[in-house]
């Protein structure tokens, strides 16, 4: 990956706004930067000496990357080729904050313009703000507007990650069928990725089992498949620090037609949506109104509850996103997720979901597996 | 759960530092003060219209819930009995936080004093400061302080917690045996805490596997188990919004006697911590020493490289730790693990934790499985 090219292009961005340093949390920001692998959230916080504070500060001369000791044996002795120039281990004892105050200050920071990435936590921004008396803004888009194009490495890799969760919605087909526990899919998923070289789920995967017996309000999970319900899926790995998503939908018996006709309109608001895209310039707000408006004019409007995608790379979900209020332009380069659904309260939930490349001429599709309607005996 | 007592113990401290208003995340701080479900941490970003600014703000008579319309589906139908008084949820095209902005400035919060805790995001601290013109300062200690002292039906819970821990280690057993594969294990260890009621696990267990063979650098796990290898845990699953956090050390083969003698002082210096803390007060510093030099003193102080531990409730890593630097007294309510290891590169990883409620006079270990040395045939 090219990190020299992204820190030069960021510190175009700090030039033009007269900041004198950038500072990112060590998350995918981090890593897609530099190179150093993100800390990875975890379902609850572990909190560790000036983890709140770990991350990068960019300089226009210097990228310092600090992290506690002990989170730092697993990265430190991995800094080659990464944008890094100088790694900063936090010291045990140091529980406040002293070691990066100290850093902060030796580069001459006191009293300058700093940006921040909008995850920066509280307690960092008012460090800045009452010790170093900085000014501090949120300047996300600088880091926003580079993430959201991606080069030709990174495509090959949401390419690959798309391949791999088309497999793993292959592979994992032989366990829908009546009395299977949805829990046991879910982790089959996660273990299917595994087997694929992916590192983790990108987020917790979801088999969604509607029907007649499923809970009283949207979404609400059947816990074992049977006759006569839908299986949507929603799922997504981790491989080499890129993100796939991924939904498709299995009827357990033969589908009546009203659930047929559901999924001919989701499929077709998947299909208008990603077919405008050949038409010229897009905005994330247009193709979520094009997959609304299918399912308006159909009159089930109601039952498709949420945006139609988001873009996605070393996040599951990423700015910009394909939903109201979304008036930024779709560029060649974007990757994103197309998913419109219906759900029905104690009936079905019909997805579909694709990862797909805005090109030049149009997009392409980089999850390949059919959208046939697929019934699984019963 | 008593929230009703923790929001009043929370504008008590408002008060004497005249905060007009205190917020907190949509996290476990906001679950602990309120009864509303926090939103769970993911493996990658999953960002959302204004999900940065989900979350409660609570003034001397209110407390507002903020959370974007989709998230809260799942949270919304199910605020009877929490200590919410007005519900915000955040229509889909708000996607900068205009509707935040206007309750906050409806509550006539403009110009105010406002307290926030550390993990709030630059963005809400930035949006404060120059739209509402607030004066923002990091008030982390007002809920920490509350949170740190569980009440007795929350050491119920950790004390139910421990025993699924306990149960849960009884149940891998069969498993540890050469040419078992890790992940396997760490999978099955998962799924056995879910048959326990637990929700999902409290953070990614480990199943620390090292010998000969294993990585170069501290830690480096061996994908299978073989004989001559140490088995070390480190799981924790989430029961009822609270964690557990378990460690014990099994081996493949007879131990020789190094092993063995690894094995006594590991046990050695977790119970001398723990013991000290019935002489009277006792610093998380005052322990992690104790520990510590247990290890120095048998001269194999430089492979016990971690803190002895941290506190633990609805986060699996809380305030105060037990490490050095940590001069805040442990107290009568506190639950906290106590867990020191030898990390030996190529050869092995001793270790034990158990989470401790401290008492009156001296402790409760809430764990009861034995600690004894254990042995697997190779």
């Amino acid at each position: 990956m090219d990190y020299q090219r992204r820190i030069a292009a960021l510190r175009a961005g700090m030039a033009q706004r007269g900041l004198a340093a950038y500072l990112v949390p060590a998350d995918a920001s981090m890593e897609y930067l530099s190179g150093v692998k993100r800390v990875y959230r975890n379902y609850t916080h572990m909190r560790q000496n000036c983890l709140e504070l770990a991350g990068l500060v960019i300089t226009p001369e210097q990228v310092l990357y600090f992290i506690p000791r002990l989170t730092g044996m697993g990265t430190l002795p991995f800094l080659e080729g990464t944008a890094v120039t100088k790694a900063v281990s936090i010291p045990d004892p140091d529980l406040t904050g002293e070691t990066w105050l100290r850093e902060l200050k030796a580069l001459g920071l006191s009293g300058k313009h700093i940006g921040v990435n909008r995850d920066i936590r509280a307690q960092a921004v008012l460090m800045l703000q009452n010790v170093l008396e900085a000014k501090v803004t949120d300047e996300s888009d600088l880091v926003d507007s580079l993430r959201a194009i991606k080069d030709e490495e990174e495509i090959a890799l949401m390419r690959k990650n798309a391949e791999i969760a088309d497999q793993v919605y292959h592979e994992i087909m032989p366990m829908i069928r009546p009395g299977e526990r949805v829990r046991s899919i879910e982790r089959e998923i996660e273990r299917l990725f595994e087997t694929h070289g992916c590192s983790c789920p990108s987020f917790p995967g979801e088999c969604i089992v509607l029907g007649p017996n499923s809970g009283p309000i949207f979404g609400m999970n059947y816990d074992k498949i049977e006759k006569g319900y839908t299986v949507a899926f929603d799922f997504g790995g981790m491989y080499q620090g890129y993100c796939s998503d991924f939904g498709r939908t299995v009827f357990v018996g033969e589908p009546d037609r009203e659930l047929v006709r559901y999924h001919e309109l989701v499929m077709k608001a998947q299909l208008d949506a990603m077919e405008a895209l050949k038409s010229g310039e897009c905005t994330g707000q247009m193709l979520n109104d094009i997959a609304h408006g299918v399912m308006d004019q159909a009159g089930i409007g109601a039952h498709f509850i949420h945006r139609l995608g988001h873009c996605i790379g070393k996040d599951v979900h990423e700015r910009p996103f394909l939903a109201p209020g979304e008036h930024t332009v779709l560029k060649p380069g974007m990757t994103f997720t197309v998913e419109p659904s219906i759900v029905v309260v104690r009936r079905c939930c019909i997805r579909v979901e694709d990862v797909v490349l805005r090109t030049e001429t149009g997009y392409e599709c980089l999850n390949r597996i059919t959208k046939d309607i697929v019934v699984v005996e019963a």
